[in-house]
């Protein structure tokens, strides 16, 4: 590849890795570009097959220096945080000395929301001497395109939900909560905190099933978008194959995203899924909507 | 009574019952002051027992028609609706004649929010006539004062996590959602949207038994306001015993309502459920929070 030698001057990329399959592919995305890359599974939340194809370190939450030691002996300049992270209790994280060290600080990080805590994470990280990037500026492939992913195509009525949607996420930006909605029929139905996409979509269903739901199957959209002021580099949304299963189950029309600032896990799955239940997923520009 | 005669000349008062305690908490103190009552308890919704006391007559939603006619024919000039009520499937009302007349109006009504729904509902209620007044117009007793309810008495912590959440509720109010959230140490870990306040509660019970929960227990807050514009003759939010039980399984430390706008139903049995849970129960003047 006529770009490796200037890649190659980077250094390999640290990928600090986290639940689901996202991480993986993005090492997949990262090697074929002719980067190296060098893997830091986290314990609890990274696939148990992380370790297959690359080099890696396994590493509990909270060690910090263990982390910098690796990374910078592999000659890792950049750092990458991607895939799933439950907000850990605090009392269950295991500090090493660095991480000791700055205990303070990273208990003062933990009182607050999840912006908080990531910016206060970066913050450290960067104090150790790296750099912090965004999952999509090593992989831009991972972010969704505008437009219908898929055969099927949003509606007018689909629209008016979308952006209300959208609305709604931009206005409870500052309260740091979740990234997702599903409103039917301009009526929201179930609103993200802590318990993620997932299980929201999981409880819709059910509501559906216990006849909570004024609206006919078929109709309605889980949105997604990043919060606002949301710091690109950790956490953008991300929707997969399973976020598709999840839609259908809960008898919902498709899935609106923020176009380019929304990750893709799997497309070619996601597409297939989307297809085969009949429901569409688009990349919405939220210049428009926000 | 003295205000007897003048109470009246007003003619018995109809109430429209759904679920829950608070129907006939309210009949009893409406009769109370000695106005006569006529239950129109709702079929799916209100208590079996609604039957008991007073005169009645069993309505399935929808029956707009046979309402006008036996409240008319009762002498009842003014209308409460109280109780939960779970948003109806359009397809699964019975409408009666006049209803049937009233259809598009009623279908154009179903489009939207719950506010949508009920200015819609209450509309069509007094172009049949009547007056419609709220619950807390008829029996004052029923709305949470300010100050605490119980024993607990909430903490400077908590006063941050309660003003956070009352903030998130202002600004959710535009898009119709619920009336609940739940924050700890600033944190939102629940929002209310079409499954209902126990529901959410039973979802964080959840969220801290999987671990998924960085507060330690007897940290956070439900919290509950009407939504800024809402119409207070309508679905002011309630607390009750099973309120309580829902905070405690939660792990929660206690509740903030908006004093003044926060019904309560059977407030002995909530204040006793409260302090041997060792949880608070407070009515926060909104004025200051919001």
């Amino acid at each position: 590849m006529s770009a490796a030698p200037a890649l190659r001057a980077e250094g390999p990329l640290a990928l600090v890795c986290g639940g689901g399959s996202l991480p993986l592919a993005v090492a997949d995305l990262v090697v074929a570009r002719g980067r190296p890359v060098v893997l830091f599974p986290l314990h609890g939340a990274a696939d148990p097959q992380s370790g297959a194809r690359y080099p890696h370190h396994w590493l509990y939450l909270g060690q910090l220096g263990k982390f910098s030691r690796l990374a910078r002996a592999a000659g890792c300049r950049d750092v990458v945080f991607i895939g799933s992270l439950v907000r850990p209790a605090f009392w269950k994280m295991r500090f090493d000395l660095t991480a000791l060290m700055l205990l303070p600080r990273i208990a003062a990080a933990f009182h607050g929301g999840d912006d908080h805590l990531l910016s206060n994470v970066s913050r450290l990280v960067e104090q150790q001497g790296f750099r912090l990037l965004g999952a999509h500026d090593v992989a831009p492939e991972i972010l969704v395109p505008q437009g219908a992913l898929g055969r099927v195509q949003s509606t007018e009525r689909d629209h008016a939900d979308i952006a209300l949607g959208f609305d709604y996420l931009c206005a409870a930006g500052p309260f740091d909560i979740g990234q997702a909605v599903v409103v039917a029929d301009k009526h929201v139905l179930a609103v993200e905190a802590a318990e993620g996409t997932d299980q929201m979509l999981a409880r819709v269903a059910q509501l559906r099933a216990n006849g909570r739901i004024g609206t006919a199957k078929g109709v309605g959209v889980l949105v997604k978008a990043p919060k606002p002021n949301q710091d690109r580099r950790f956490d953008l949304p991300s929707v997969g194959p399973q976020t598709v299963e999840g839609v259908v189950r809960a008898g919902l029309a498709g899935i609106a995203v923020a176009a380019g600032e929304t990750v893709i896990a799997e497309p070619d799955r996601l597409v297939a899924a989307a297809d085969a239940g009949g429901i569409f997923v688009v990349g919405a520009p939220t210049g428009l909507k926000r």
